[in-house]
Parts: structure tokens; C-alpha cells; sequence
């Protein structure tokens, strides 16, 4: 347990270092050489280019001009002065948003913060338990003076903690409703305001049944023919296009050589460039670099062409779903939230996501499949959760002297030596468990994936959410409890309901300071690391260095990154979660949560407007999760004040802590029911407002022609980008399907009218003639 | 602890009871004068008259043909005899549905019996635990012989009750699967083959936002207009008419007597007959009775007149909602399925209930309201299941000797008598207990109202999952382990997890034959009391012989009653959760609940063919529900059985029981994604079916006329089929709102179409100019 002393020198060496990080980031910014590091967003955008100075060529890479380092922490108030409808307009809806999440922590916790040292600092300063235990040997801290610990059983100040409990409840929850309703309202008017979206005329049906008459772009089109009469527009297909995508990939690295190749030899035209054909062109036959590359980016088009055709003639390639488009937004909106079929496993339809945002692998997946899937994942994460420790300890043991030398004997001699051996039995164990947990995200996000979410944005919420869980069982509670979380959940399983809180409770006032140091190193340190973008400013330099051949090339190595919903958001939560907590506990750890929000919040403020690409735009359609997480760390923080509090012979007071968690949870099934759905549908008083003044704006809008190509996978966008001899085939895909007569062989002689027989449903004609004559 | 004697006598007196009950049905039934007790579905239906026969007298109350006598259990194949598809026409796809159910517990329960009696009562027969133990004065019965209880601790043979916890499980899920398609597509071909309704028309507009420039009418019309433009075709507003209704009840009954006093002059035209005017006509003025009543009818006449006027001119009168009604059955799905408003908290609009199934009272219920009604019945439900013993100890208390000595002392001489003494102690707190139990369900559906649901069938879905809940909390963990269930809710508290099935697991092999006598005495006598209709019977001839005036009198006589989903769909289901706890514990108890579901299937399809009258069709809305507590059942038994092998020390077995109720959970939400969408959204395609086929054969259909009066409220129909000369009125309101000019303000200067400008948000006009102007 660390004293006041040890936290002092904790916070100094994390503020050093923070310190150090930000001068180094004020530093290095302003190097032009590192510009495409610190200011990608721009180059994205293409409104910054390279820096090209007039002047001598070292100030092509250092900033001479001396008088802009005096001015190294400008970017905090240029991070700051952005007006939130400019970076909405700038970085986009989710950016502003998911910086709303850092504000509102100010916004919960400097109140609570202020309220808390005024009444409850004191309260539990002005008592002596903890002197009067210390003679009996007990270890306390200072800090733990200042948190409930020094109240002693069975007092009548724990009165003070509860009222202070329900205080804290209802700040929170009024600052959550006003921000759902900001942020409902902010969303709403993003959609209502922004410009013209292939998605918002668009419907993703999925789960097309197969039809032995028909192909899925004629059933498709039957289908909604006949049962949207008056606001199907076109649609498109979903082709399985992961052989040409992979080709595709080959042909662009190739044609890159080629150009490099080609710019080398234009610029010292007597000498031709060779190359050897071999493994990393380290061996092999001697060739002509420009034409052997000419010749393979030859083979390659071929190639692609051959596969292009292959998928266009192939039935086999279509999958079973498509991108349905209509005249309006209101058809679109009734399209998505109605059930189209009798059954209700096919025809799925909802809105389809952004074209950047669709993840197409998954298109395909029908619904058996999926619910089995998710089935598989949950008992999965369950295990991860829960079990993650045994194959790492396994590792572990492998990765110790004895594994090693069993493993790999003639390592033994190596090993042997005193140095090689200490940092075997010192690290290993540590890197292999941190290894484990660098790549969870990644691990999480393959889980997803395999769920079968279609949307990028649908996958990183799903992650996030696991990642949170994760994160309380494993760190929170693993903290808190300590033990690996198996046997937590042993423990608690032969717990009374009664008992978990209590166990919980008793230990949470005591890991104050470690929750305080962790703050500091992961919030203060860890943030202003953020910033410095050490390891996209490293891989940039050796990219550029190794690699850039051409100005394509270089723009491809600037990595900007994005913001990273699924890792940054839940250790946003996590801080919530430690806040709202230790709140009536030991409040002394509240100015720390303030200060990470403020760093954050400044942070990724500047990240977001200079530095973070934004990969896809899903207008906060994160925020009811948000919502729902902060509720869950208010609902975790009373549950754990009561059981702390019985554990203090308070018992008087536990049924009005009942109450709390009741009228939460009452609070946020009421949010839910005003404020959710507008990030799920679309009312159709907005879509008829839309389209209306958009048919009084712009009459003759070719709407057809707009929508034709939105949804076409991108791998053949960059073929049509590169090739333009290919867009004839382009063409005749997207407009093979305008007028398709039926095939169909069992439709020829029934009596119904036309309009009904592409009806997919094979029990139709069994319903018709059931339905009662005339 | 019953032994397989007693068990045998209970079982003899139970068969006696019931077989007494089901001779004196058939003898009571035969007779002439009981015709509309035991037959008034063929009544109400009208293809059934009084029996009028050409003999003698008596021969109208008293069936004197002997030979019917000996065919008296005719009624059973009688009552099997009618197939499925009548039925539904007879009585309606709801009673057929619910008759399923207990078809269900046969084809659940035959085989498993079966299975369960070749396989678990020789294992368990085959051992002697417990008549070793009995050598230590352990008491056990025959019956506990063929239960797990006989079988060792740590034995191997509890494999096969393992084997057989899967055998049930895939059993039970493989049946409720088959179930849940058929009835899903029952419910869909009743949907489609139905005649046309208004339902399948009219959408429930609720929450109409307040406007102060227009009047509810105006409003809807235009919000409807605007956001439906091809679609839309009517709507009535929905009044609020609790006072009218009272009026013309009083009136009813005044015209009754009217009609009996004059019957009672034209069969005796020489006196005129008189009446007081006082109380029940006992004192007061004596005046002539047809000119009394006359002058009464005539005065309550111009009241009702005067009321109508008041309503339909007071605009307070209005309840801000309405019946929407569209031009196809497609618009109206869509509306009914889609948010229509930006603020998801108005404009809620659902599928309307079936005319009589409305409930019209909470039709004006705002949404911060019902939220709030939400939580404050979930809270009261808890008390009301938990602590639902205190208020009864109380008057248990009051009603005991010394309680009513110390309220009325006047008594004192009469309660000291020994009989009236016995009496007090002996009966009245079981009889204040019993009371409490015959109004629970009246509590429940009280509950439900102030919830706020706006149909009977959601009303009765809604009580009957509260009764399930209720009876599972006190009839049968009460009865396992004895206590209030605020003591289990207590000891639960304070056991962990795993504690918890193991205290009730143990407990449930010993209950078994309590369980015994309870389904012989509730399901065998109860069942076969039922249609002896004892109740109706006695009611019905109390009613002929003091109150019935007038042969429509006699009609209201009648009281069939209904089928009462609310109380006898969790009494059937209280019989699965025996049957699947108990299927692997004790199988002995399976061939008693074999027969309460024969027996109660032919005595209910007998009912619901002769007596019930169907209150409402809401299509199997309830099958879901159904569905999901049968799996509630089989997940208990699932969890009950691990407690109760973990205490047999049969710990290596447990992991392959944690399997099955993941497995089951799992399979339910397969099931609700597969089926559950059939029950609550309407598919466009069958819509658009229906629809095209309806346009080609009823082109020149006035849809509009169709529709119009629909949704009034019934007070209003009865009006009209009293008296023809206020139908004029009638018409006034159901015409006004043809075309309504807008009388908005604000509108006038708005320079968008007119289209838009019904618009209800009160944003719309700042929406507007932030839209980006071209």
C-alpha cells in the first residue's frame, strides 16, 4: 500500500514524463520532415502539400525559424478553437461525438468532484478509526484517512455517503439525458442537413432465398417490383469478389515497381535498370526491370480480366443479397423497417450502410448461420473472459528455462549464460501476457467478424462492448479481487447473492492508491504518448527511407490511423467506471479522473483535426452504447456502495440504497425508449421532408444514374480507377437487370395478374388457391 | 408423507368427485330448462332457439326421453368430432390455438413418460439406499422407491438420468419447434384467408402532439396527408365517453322495465300496474309505471342528447389519438410498422386492435406517463408476489377471535358460542386466504390497466404472465420449501448461486407426492368441475326466476363466459413446469398429468364449442408468450436437476449439465428470431397480395364507406341501435373531417409547398433554413 509519499513520487515521475512527451511532440511537429506524420488529415484532404521552402535544402527537413519553437504549446488553444459545427464539417459526426464522451466526463465528475471534498473529505477526515487500528498493527495510508475506511462501524455519518450517492445518481443522470438528447438532436440534423447519400435511398436485403428459375438480380428485382410497386428504383448484386480483390492487390504493387522502375531510368537514361527475378530479387535470372515488369503487369490484366468475366458469368460468385435503391428516401425508410416476407429469416432488409462502410465478406451469411455463430462466439468470450489465463500460463511455462531447453536443446549453452537467463525468468512471462493482451483487440475484432456484423462501424461497436467486459472483469474486478478471473467466478458462484457486493465492497477503499497510480501511468503518460505517434512517426521514417519509390508510395506510408472506437472507447468507460466508484469512497481520486479527461479531451481534439483519417461515418450510432456503459458503472458503483456500507454495520440505511439502482435502471429503459430509436430508424416525417424539397430543388434529378454505382464492391472502383477499357464490362453489369422477363417455369399458367407471379415465396400458389373465391 | 395407500385413496375419492361431476353434467345438461347454460354459444350465435316441444309442460323443463340418458358421455366424441378447421370458424383461431396447448402437454409428456418409465423407474427401482435407510428411521415410501432418491450417493447410474435430461430437452424443444411453425402459419393463412376487417386497414395513432393552431381531427389528417400522401384515406378521432356510457347503461335499463311493464299491461290490459318510487319500489309516491318510465326514458333521452352535443363540441373531450386509416392493407403496414415522428415519443402508431378488442379507456396515455405506471406496477408486482402474505396475516388477525371481540364487543355473546368459535379459528383465516387467491386475478388484470395497454388480448397476455410468475414464487417454490416466499427471497439472498438449485433440487423428490394429490384434486375434480359450470348454472336460475323481465333479459341472463387466457393459460403451464421438474426426479407423477391433459382438452374443446364466447380474435398473439414459458419451465428443471445430482455427488456429470440450458436459452432465441416476427409485424408481401388479389376482384369497392364507422366507440353504436333518429349526429362526426382547411398561423408565410406544411414538429421551420440552400 503506497503513502502519500509514494503516490507524490508517482505522480511526479508520470507528470515528467508526460511533460517530456508533449515538448518532444512540440518539437517534432514543427520539423517539415515529419509534417506527414503530424498533419495527414490535411494531405487526406489535399488541402496541405508537401512543404517545399525556398530556401536551403536542410530547411526542407528542420524548422530553423527559431521563433516557433518559443510558441510550442500553440496546438493546445488550435486544438481547441475549432467550433464544433467546423469539426463536425471537418473530421465528421462521429469524431465530434465520441469527443462529446471526454467532455461529459468533465462535466459528471468536476461537480461531483467540488461536492464531494466539501462533504465527504470531511466527514471521513474528522475521525480516528484508522490511528486507533494503527496500534494494533493495522497499515494505513493518509489517503486512506481521507476515504470511508476511517469511519468507524456502525456510525451515523454514513448517512452523509448515502445522500451523497443519490446526489451523485441524479447529477449523472441529468447530464446523460441532456447529452442523449444533444446528441439525438445533433444526429437527426446531421442527416437532415447533410447532402445527397447513396445510403440513404438504399436497402440492404439479405438472405435472397435461392430460386431454381431465377438469378439473384432477377429475383431481386421481381421481388420489390412487386411489393414496393411505386418506389423501386434499381439494385445491385453482391459479387464475391475475394480472388480479384487479392489480383487486383498484385497488379497495383507490380505497376509500382514498374513506375519506379521507369522514373530511375528517366532520370539517368544511359543506364538501363536490371533486376534478378528471384526472392526479393536477390537471386535469379538477370532481366530488363522495365520490361519484365511491363510483361507481368501484362499477365496480371489478363489475369484480372479472365476473373472479372469468371465472376460476371459464373451464378456461383453472386451472392445471395443485394443493395436495393429507391426513387425516395421514404421508400427506402418503409423498406427498412418493415418485414418483407412471410418468413422472416429471408428477405432481411435494413439500411445500408455507407459504401465505405460495408463489410462485405459477411453479406452472405444466412440466418441459420448466424444465430449458430452467435452462439459459438458467446460461449467463446466467455472462455476468453474468464479463462484466458490457462493457455497463457501454458505459454508461460513453455517459455521458461526448463521449456526452452526442452524444447530447443541446442539453445542450451545460450540460455545458460546469467544475462540471457535473467531476462528469460524477469520478462518473458510479462511480454508473453503482454503480447496477449495487444493483440485482444484484434482478437475481439476477429470475433466479431465471425458473428457476421456487415458494417465496420456494427464490428467495432460489438468489440467495444466486449472489450469493456473484458476489461471489468479482468482488470476491475482482477484488481480489486485479486486472482485470475476463473477463480473469481468460482468464488462468486459459492457466494450468496448477498455476499459478492460485500467481498467487492470491503476490498475497493484499500486499492485506492493503486487505481490512482494506474490512472496516472495509463491516463496521464499514456495520453500524452498518444500524441507523439511514436510508432506511425518510426514506421513512416523507415518506410520512407526503405520503400517510397514513387509520391503514390509515399502518401501510402502515412499512416494516420483512425480513431479506434472499439480500444479507445472502453477505456474511456473504464475511467467512468473507476469515477463514479470511488466517488463516495475515497474521492481523493477524483482530481486524478479530471485531469485524464482534460488531457484526453485536448488530445484527441487535435488528433481528430490534424491527424486521424475517418474510415466511415456512422452518425453516432455508438452513442446509445455509450449511454448504456456509463449506466452500468452507475449501477456497479451502487451496488458496491451498499454492499461496502452492510459490511459497515449501516444496515439502515441499505433499503434506500435499493432504491438507486431500480430508478437507474427505470432511467435508462425510459432514455432508451425516447432517444434510441432515433440511431436506429429513420422517421419518415424527415424522409418526406427531405425528399420533397429535394424534387421542388432539383426536378429533373437523374437519381438512377446517381445511385447506379454506389454500392459496387471497391475492388472494381479501383480497377475502373486504374483501367478505363474495363468500364464497357462495368457497364454491362450494372445494367444487365434493367427489364427481366421471368423465367419462371411453375408461373406461366397461373391466372393472378402479373404484378403478383415474382412473388418468391414457393408456398404461393398453395395460399392462393386457399384464399376463398369469388 | 403420503404412502402409495394414501395416494390411492386420494386418487379413489378425486376419480369419485370427478366422475360424479361429469354424471350430474350429463344428466343437468339434458334438460330443457338448462339449454342456455349449457349451450349458449349456439345462442349467442343465433342457430339455436329456446326448445319449444308440442307435449306437455313439464316436457319443457324436464327431458323425460330416457333412451338419451344412456347415451350420456355422447358429448366426448362429440366434442372430438369437429375438426380443427370448423372450429377455427366456429369459435375463432384463438380457442383453437389455446386448445393446442394442451394437445402440446400430450405430445410432450406421452413419450417421455414412456421413455422415462422403461428407462429411470427400473435404475431407480434397483437399489436399496433407501431401505437401508430406513433402518435408521429415515422415512420413505413406495413411491420415493421408483424416485432418485433411492439411488446412492456417487453412483454411476446417475448417468442415465443425465442421458435422459438431453433425451427430454431435445424432445421438448423438437415438439415446441414443430408447434411454433405450425401455429405461426396458422396464423398467417387466418390472416390471409380472413374476410376483410377494418384492422387490416387502420393503424392506432397515439401521443398527438398538443397543437394550439389545430384541432386533434385537423391535425392527424394532416400529419397523415403529409407523410402517407398515397396512402391515406381516414381516421376518426377517439372520444373520451366514460360519462355517456354510464347515461346510456341507465337508460338501458329503464327502457327493460318499460318494455316489462308494458308486456305485463298487454297480457292483462284491466290493470294498470303501478310502482313506487322510492327504493327498489318499496316506499315512496305510487305512480303509474308505463307513464314513469316513459317520462324517465324520455328525460335521460335529452341528457344523453345533451351529453353527445357537449362531446362533440368540447375539444377537452378529444383524446389525443386516433384510428388512421389507409387506402391498401401494404399502407397500412407500413405505417404501422415505421417511426413516423423525429420525436419518437409521439406519433407512436401500432397495428389497431380488432374493433371489440380495444380498450378505450387507456388510449390517451402520454409516454412519460406509461414509463412511470411501468415502473410503479413492476415495483408493486414485487411486493405484491413477495410480501403478498403480510396484509393477509393482518386481517388473519383481525378475523381471529380476540381481533373481532376487540371491534365489535357487542358480538362478544354470539363469538362465544363453541360452534360459531370453531368456525372463526378454524375456517376464517383459510377462507381470508382463499378470498385473496379468487381476486388475484382481478388484481393482476387491474395491474395490466394501469399499465396502460390499449387491447383486452394484451391486457390478458400481460396478467396471465404476472399470474406465472406469481404461482411459480408461491405455489410451487412455497411448496417445496415451505415458508412465505419473503422468507425464501431472504434465505436466496443469503445463499450464493450454486447453493440456491441445490436447496430446492433436494427438496423436490420428497414433494412429490404432495404434488400428487394437487394435480388430482386441481387438474382431475377442478377440470371435470368446469363443465359442470356450477357457477353459470346456479346464476343463470337465480336470474330466470327473480330479474329476467323480457326475453332479451334472458339473453343477458346468460353468461357464458370466456375462455380466460389470464387464468387458465398459466394453469396449464404450472402443469409443464411439474411435469419437466419432476420428468427425471420422480417419473411417477407423469401418467397423472397425462391425464389432466386428456381430461381438460376434451372438457375445454367441449366449452369452447358449446359455451365460451369469444370476447376477441387477436390471431395466436399469445403463442409467443406460451412458447417462452414452457422453455422457462424446461430451463427450472434443467437447473433444479444440477442442483440436485451435485449434492448426490455426482459433481463429474454437472459440466454436461451446464450445457443444456445454454442450449435451450439458445434454441429460444432461434425460435423468436424465426417465428416471433409472424406474431407482432404484418409482411408487405402478404399485404401486397392480399391487396392486388382484393383490387381485381372489388375494383369499385367503397373502401372509404367500409372503414368509416369502424372504430367508433361502442357507446355510440349502442346508441345508434337504439334509437335511429340521433344517427344524423353520428353522421355530423364521422363526415366533418373530410377536408379541413389549415388554420395554422405560422404556416401561412412559409414559402415551402403546401405539402409540407402539416408538418406537427415545432422545429420544423429552423429544420428548414438549416438546410443547405442550393
Amino acid at each position: 500500500m503506497a503513502s502519500l509519499k509514494d503516490i507524490g513520487v508517482a505522480a511526479a515521475i508520470n507528470i515528467l514524463s508526460a511533460f517530456i512527451f508533449l515538448v518532444a511532440f512540440a518539437i517534432l511537429r514543427l520539423q517539415p520532415f515529419n509534417d506527414r506524420v503530424y498533419f495527414p488529415k490535411w494531405y487526406l484532404k489535399g488541402l496541405r502539400t508537401d512543404p517545399t521552402h525556398s530556401g536551403a535544402f536542410v530547411r526542407k527537413f528542420v524548422n530553423l525559424d527559431f521563433r516557433s519553437y518559443i510558441r510550442f504549446l500553440n496546438w493546445i488553444p488550435d486544438a481547441l478553437r475549432m467550433p464544433e459545427p467546423e469539426l463536425i464539417d471537418h473530421a465528421g459526426l462521429d469524431s465530434a461525438v465520441y469527443l462529446r464522451i471526454y467532455l461529459i466526463g468533465l462535466k459528471i465528475f468536476v461537480p461531483i468532484a467540488f461536492l464531494t471534498w466539501a462533504v465527504l473529505v470531511p466527514v471521513n477526515w474528522t475521525n480516528s478509526t484508522l490511528e486507533l487500528a494503527k496500534i494494533n498493527n493495522v497499515t494505513s495510508t493518509d489517503i486512506d484517512k481521507l476515504s470511508i475506511s476511517n469511519i468507524p462501524v456502525g456510525s451515523q455519518r454514513f448517512w452523509s455517503h448515502l445522500v451523497m450517492a443519490y446526489a451523485i445518481t441524479f447529477w449523472v443522470c441529468y447530464v446523460l439525458f441532456k447529452e442523449y438528447a444533444k446528441v439525438a438532436s445533433m444526429r437527426l440534423q446531421f442527416l437532415a442537413s447533410e447532402r445527397r447519400r447513396p445510403d440513404q435511398f438504399t436497402v440492404l436485403a439479405r438472405n435472397v432465398p435461392p430460386d431454381p428459375d431465377e438469378s439473384v438480380s432477377e429475383l431481386v428485382e421481381h421481388f420489390f417490383l412487386v411489393n414496393h410497386p411505386d418506389h423501386y428504383l434499381t439494385h445491385q448484386v453482391v459479387y464475391n469478389a475475394n480472388k480479384l480483390a487479392k489480383l487486383v492487390q498484385k497488379k497495383k504493387k507490380l505497376q509500382n515497381w514498374l513506375v519506379y522502375y521507369k522514373n530511375k531510368y528517366s532520370r539517368n537514361s544511359t543506364k538501363r535498370p536490371f533486376m534478378k527475378t528471384g526472392f526479393l530479387g536477390l537471386w535469379g535470372k538477370k532481366v530488363d526491370a522495365i520490361e519484365h515488369h511491363e510483361s507481368e503487369v501484362e499477365k496480371l490484366s489478363k489475369e484480372i480480366a479472365a476473373e472479372r468475366e469468371r465472376i460476371a458469368d459464373d451464378p456461383k460468385s453472386i451472392m445471395p443479397a443485394a443493395f436495393v435503391s429507391f426513387k425516395s428516401r421514404w421508400g427506402a425508410a418503409v423498406c427498412a423497417q418493415t418485414q418483407q416476407s412471410r418468413n422472416p429469416t429471408i428477405w432481411l432488409t435494413e439500411w445500408a450502410p455507407e459504401p465505405r462502410d460495408v463489410y462485405w465478406p459477411n453479406l452472405a451469411i444466412p440466418y441459420v448461420s448466424l444465430s449458430v455463430r452467435r452462439l459459438i462466439i458467446a460461449v467463446a468470450f466467455f472462455f476468453l473472459t474468464f479463462f484466458f489465463m490457462i493457455p497463457i500460463a501454458l505459454v508461460q511455462s513453455l517459455a521458461s528455462l526448463e521449456g526452452i531447453e526442452k524444447a530447443a536443446p541446442f539453445l542450451k549453452p545460450v540460455i545458460q549464460k546469467s544475462f540471457v537467463n535473467a531476462l528469460i525468468t524477469g520478462f518473458l512471462p510479462g511480454i508473453v501476457l503482454k503480447l496477449f493482451l495487444i493483440f485482444l483487440p484484434t482478437i475481439l475484432m476477429i470475433m466479431s467478424k465471425f458473428e457476421g456484423f456487415i458494417s465496420l462501424s456494427s464490428l467495432e461497436r460489438r468489440s467495444a462492448s466486449r472489450y469493456y467486459l473484458f476489461n471489468f472483469v479482468n482488470v476491475f474486478l482482477g484488481s480489486i479481487i485479486t486472482g485470475s478471473a476463473f477463480e473469481q467466478l468460482d468464488s462468486f458462484i459459492h457466494q450468496s447473492a448477498n455476499d459478492i457486493p460485500k467481498t467487492i465492497g470491503v476490498a475497493i477503499p484499500i486499492k485506492a492508491t493503486f487505481f490512482i497510480t494506474y490512472i496516472m501511468v495509463d491516463g496521464w503518460a499514456g495520453i500524452a504518448g498518444e500524441i507523439l505517434m511514436l510508432k506511425p512517426l518510426i514506421i513512416y521514417h523507415l518506410k520512407n527511407f526503405f520503400l517510397v519509390k514513387t509520391e503514390k508510395d509515399r502518401e501510402e506510408a502515412m499512416d494516420p490511423g483512425s480513431l479506434g472506437f472499439n480500444t479507445g472507447e472502453p477505456r474511456i468507460q473504464f475511467y467512468f467506471l473507476l469515477g463514479l466508484v470511488y466517488a463516495t469512497v475515497t474521492p481523493v481520486i477524483l482530481p486524478f479522473i479530471i485531469i485524464f479527461f482534460g488531457l484526453a479531451y485536448v488530445v484527441f481534439r487535435h488528433q481528430v483535426i490534424n491527424v486521424y483519417n475517418q474510415e466511415y461515418e456512422s452518425a453516432a450510432a455508438f452513442w446509445p452504447d455509450v449511454h448504456g456503459r456509463v449506466i452500468t458503472a452507475l449501477v456497479i458503483s451502487q451496488i458496491l456502495l451498499m454492499g461496502l456500507l452492510s459490511t459497515k454495520k449501516a444496515a439502515q440505511s441499505t433499503p434506500f440504497l435499493i432504491a438507486l439502482p431500480v430508478l437507474t435502471i427505470w432511467f435508462h429503459r425510459f432514455c432508451k425508449g425516447r432517444y434510441e430509436p432515433a440511431f436506429i430508424r429513420y422517421p419518415l416525417q424527415e424522409a418526406m421532408m427531405k425528399d420533397t424539397l429535394e424534387r421542388a430543388r432539383e426536378p429533373n434529378l437523374n437519381l438512377k444514374g446517381y445511385l447506379q454505382n454506389a454500392y459496387i464492391h471497391p475492388i472494381f472502383k479501383a480497377c475502373e480507377d486504374d483501367e478505363d477499357e474495363e468500364e464497357v464490362l462495368n457497364e454491362k453489369w450494372e445494367n444487365e437487370s434493367v427489364i427481366v422477363p421471368t423465367k419462371r417455369q411453375s408461373r406461366r399458367n397461373t391466372p393472378i395478374p402479373s404484378k403478383v407471379s415474382g412473388g418468391s415465396s414457393p408456398s404461393l400458389p398453395e395460399t392462393v388457391q386457399e384464399l376463398p373465391q369469388p
